[in-house]
């Protein structure tokens, strides 16, 4: 085994305590003030993102900067239209109150990046995909989620945008047709912060307690 | 809109490069040493996980600790006839590579934990689930990467074991056929810490630069 040169880091409590605020006050945003981010920042964050475990070292990440204002209008189209078709399925107060939600915040916010991964990448040679190769998804996803917390730490929002079709996103940025898409996100500062989920405090959902969520075998 | 009576925590330098320290040494580990975590450590790391984001606030994740002997032993079972199979498939050098490598520590990993995700869940009211139902997978992602970090933190390793079958673990955890397997997690103390993925030291696959994964459109 190759031992490293450089020596781990001990993390302290102070950090463990900051961590653990980093992930209270992360939130999924959706109203942005409209003022850019600086320049590079967004290939930073991708930087970060790809820090992240992938199966196999499959790295199958594909991030699409999008700011072609044709691109960004047909994404938010097809948002709306699905937005549309979505309140149609609830009935009374639920309907009421899906329609008073902002669920993205497309409009607004300076920086768009779609997230695909690409299944069929020959980097990684498979390894760990035969029987579940949907773990190129899920190695996405924590890339997705490193770049969304590094994002938090500057003091960025960021929104994912799932309210769309992934094979009409997926053609309006002319990407390859077998590339899964993943999620469609809203970057950029936040007009507030907060520690709970905007739809608790909007009186849609609830968190539950972590213990309704374990299991033993 | 209702405001937090909390105000946001402002992170600064030196926190990001922690942060930035966390994401680079957090690894993907296979080797562990035998001794316990200190009790109801795996409990408080499933709190931090169920601050994840989650697609229409569905909490999906179920995280089931895995303490029955004869349920390791299925699991372990599985993994060798998997990663038997895994291993017919490659030729040549790749063949004798993938056969010197370790892909679990399954065997003295102190605890094993499965994720599933429940995509049937009422919780959310389907919210932002119709065109991608799939988010409730990716949702689920997010709560075990935050875990894994918050556990690297803390020192403990974690290691994602795909080389299995999700119906095959799925029936020896006798849960819900309709639970979406997102993976089988060994966690403890590492025997070696690094900044470098192991596949990569052992010479299986390289890390890409980030430039290589960004489009724009």
């Amino acid at each position: 085994m190759i031992q490293n040169a450089s020596l781990p880091p001990q993390f302290d409590d102070a950090f463990r305590a900051r961590l653990l605020e980093l992930f209270c006050w992360r939130r999924d945003v959706r109203r942005f003030r409209g003022d850019p981010l600086p320049p590079r920042t967004l290939e930073r964050l991708i930087e970060v993102a790809c820090l992240a475990p992938s199966v196999g070292l499959s790295q199958p990440w594909r991030f699409v900067i999008v700011e072609d204002a044709r691109r960004r209008q047909a994404v938010l189209d097809n948002f709306e239209s699905c937005n549309a078709e979505a309140l149609n399925t609830y009935g009374g107060d639920l309907s009421v109150r899906y329609a008073a939600l902002k669920l993205a915040g497309l409009r607004e916010a300076p920086c768009h990046l779609a997230v695909f991964a690409d299944r069929q990448t020959g980097t990684g040679h498979g390894l760990g995909r035969r029987t579940m190769p949907e773990m190129a998804e899920y190695s996405t996803v924590a890339a997705v989620f490193s770049l969304w917390l590094a994002a938090r730490a500057e003091g960025i929002g960021m929104g994912w945008v799932s309210i769309l079709e992934p094979v009409a996103i997926t053609a309006a940025l002319d990407l390859p047709a077998d590339w899964r898409f993943i999620g469609y996100f809203c970057l950029g500062y936040p007009q507030m912060e907060n520690d709970s989920p905007e739809l608790e405090r909007l009186g849609w959902e609830q968190r539950r307690p972590a213990a309704d969520s374990i299991l033993r075998r």
